[in-house]
């Protein structure tokens, strides 16, 4: 008798993601940095993640890769620490090894949850270069998946933020260090398996917490539109990333191609050339511009590119457009200067 | 005193919108065809419509333009004629001329919405042929767009279906027939629009019938989904509408140009050239060709393209892929050949 259907599926996917993190590995340098290769389990102690350090376990050893992990001791709470000592216990059970509790200072930037995520990633960065780890396996599911898109979806700002987590996503220096093997798995299937498994876990209290966004569309958000719109609500949402995701990766490159062909000799922008493009690709390289001229990526909306985009759309003599990072876009002889004040 | 910035919102809208018509007549063909120009707003006596063509009555004449309106009877509840003839009433008020009531017949096809639908746009299209009209003007709203959006998100099958409704969309050989001034304008407004004005607004039964999606989504999802995320939902999702339809564009016609370049000399499809090309783009490529050969596009999904793709990216030997429509793609020494059976 094979394992339950739910240990199965979390371990096959788990099994696809090593065998993807070995083939990375035919790079020389990789591969001698670490023999045997090393990957780690981000582990919260939740159903997600400890399913996920369950499979690891299984079928890391039949590759000839070592499975390690990592739990990050956020300290929001009192006694997270001792908490972080049991998932610590709990993943040596498990015989992954190594295994670490890693304690980490949330600061305030962005938000509660931004800052959460900021130290969280900066541990295990840490860590894995630390450990020289091949690859580090995180326990999104398809579930977080379809929640990543409904919080893009509010900020309105295109199909990039649409695209949700990637299946493989890089640290510093490290282009594919994040793998996140459950995207296509529910988070019923990786309780399931917990179940099955008879592995104790335990529930972040945030992820019920409704002062956190994403607490509260997980509870309230996503059920209602479920009721609304039927049961294939988390899956359409979730193939809605990987679509919206190709597509920006499309168009991105298609405006980086396009830049180089609207500038003239002395590299200005040429408002009629910029007007021959398709909107979708003239904002992307506008956006690129106003970024390259040092406004933040991450206060630059869409509202700002539209009003950017009026002065060749819709060219009535306006005046300077100020943009975040004291930057300045205006229209000059039919060029388009854009530069920090 | 001015008129209340409900009217004023909606009037200027309006007025934008029929200055648009007029700069698309200056065509001699459609110039010639309607002198003075006819304008309709299809009118179901809601709010949304109510505003609107009280709006039209008032903008049209200051530009030379005739003002009409048509109302749809539906027949799908008792004394819907009486309603109908209401509607006629209350348009006539307003001093449209000329003014119908059409009453058609509502088929099966696609469920009760689709067919009602269907039935609609037949009769709006035959009344505004017979009746020469340059436009038809709709009432959808900000809302009904966010609503809309959703709906296509359910679907998961890319961000064509993100892409809502068009503020310019064709009838059969007009391709801007019908206009819908009030997109960015919210249900709230239009409603206040009628209040301020004492028009008489009645709603339609099926708003608020939890038997359709829609209005579910109305009363229950989208609730739901502001009070997670915030009260910008609506207008972000009617952003992401705008965004998208531009992305979706740029991309088909990047596929559309993309095609000719992946033929051999004998049009058959080359993978090697089709593996070369951005996924996003690759996959519009095999879309188009699927359903050139006869597959109906209301019935290819995404999951048939990704079938189809993988004879590309994942080739290991596999036969005929079967398609709606009985089209089959195969790959056959290099080549990708898609055709009815």
């Amino acid at each position: 008798m094979g394992p339950h259907p739910a240990v199965a599926a979390i371990r096959l996917a788990v099994r696809r993601v090593l065998h993807d993190v070995l083939t990375d590995l035919t790079d020389p340098a990789d591969r001698a940095a670490a023999t045997p290769p090393l990957v780690l389990v981000a582990c919260s102690g939740g159903a997600d993640s400890m399913a996920l350090a369950s499979a690891l376990a299984f079928e890391a050893p039949k590759l000839g890769i070592r499975a390690g992990g990592i739990t990050i001791d956020h300290g929001l709470q009192p006694g997270s620490d001792l908490r972080a000592a049991e998932v610590v216990n709990r993943m040596t059970a498990l015989r992954l090894d190594p295994v670490e509790s890693v304690a980490v200072r949330v600061g305030r930037d962005g938000g509660p949850e931004a800052a959460a995520r900021d130290a969280r990633y900066a541990a295990l960065d840490e860590a894995a270069d630390r450990l020289g780890a091949a690859a580090v396996l995180l326990g999104h599911t398809r579930d977080d998946q379809a929640e990543t898109v409904l919080l893009g979806l509010a900020r309105g700002s295109g199909i990039r933020s649409l695209s949700g987590m990637a299946e493989v996503s890089g640290g510093p220096g490290r282009t594919r260090r994040y793998r996140r093997p459950f995207l296509h798995i529910d988070r019923q299937t990786a309780r399931k398996a917990c179940m099955v498994q008879s592995l104790p876990v335990w529930d972040d209290p945030h992820n019920i917490d409704p002062a956190y966004t994403r607490s509260r569309l997980r509870h309230e958000g996503l059920p209602a539109l479920e009721k609304a719109l039927g049961k294939g609500v988390v899956e359409a949402l979730a193939r809605t990333a990987q679509l919206s995701r190709d597509d920006a990766d499309a168009l991105d490159a298609w405006a980086a191609d396009a830049e180089a062909g609207v500038r003239d000799a002395d590299g200005r922008l040429e408002c009629a050339k910029l007007y021959a493009l398709p909107p979708a690709v003239r904002r992307r390289v506008l956006r690129r511009a106003v970024v390259a001229a040092g406004s933040p990526a991450g206060s630059l909306f869409a509202r700002h590119i539209e009003e950017v985009d009026r002065l060749i759309t819709g060219w009535r003599g306006q005046g300077a457009i100020n943009l975040p990072g004291r930057v300045e876009a205006q229209r000059q002889g039919g060029r388009l200067v854009i530069r920090q004040g």
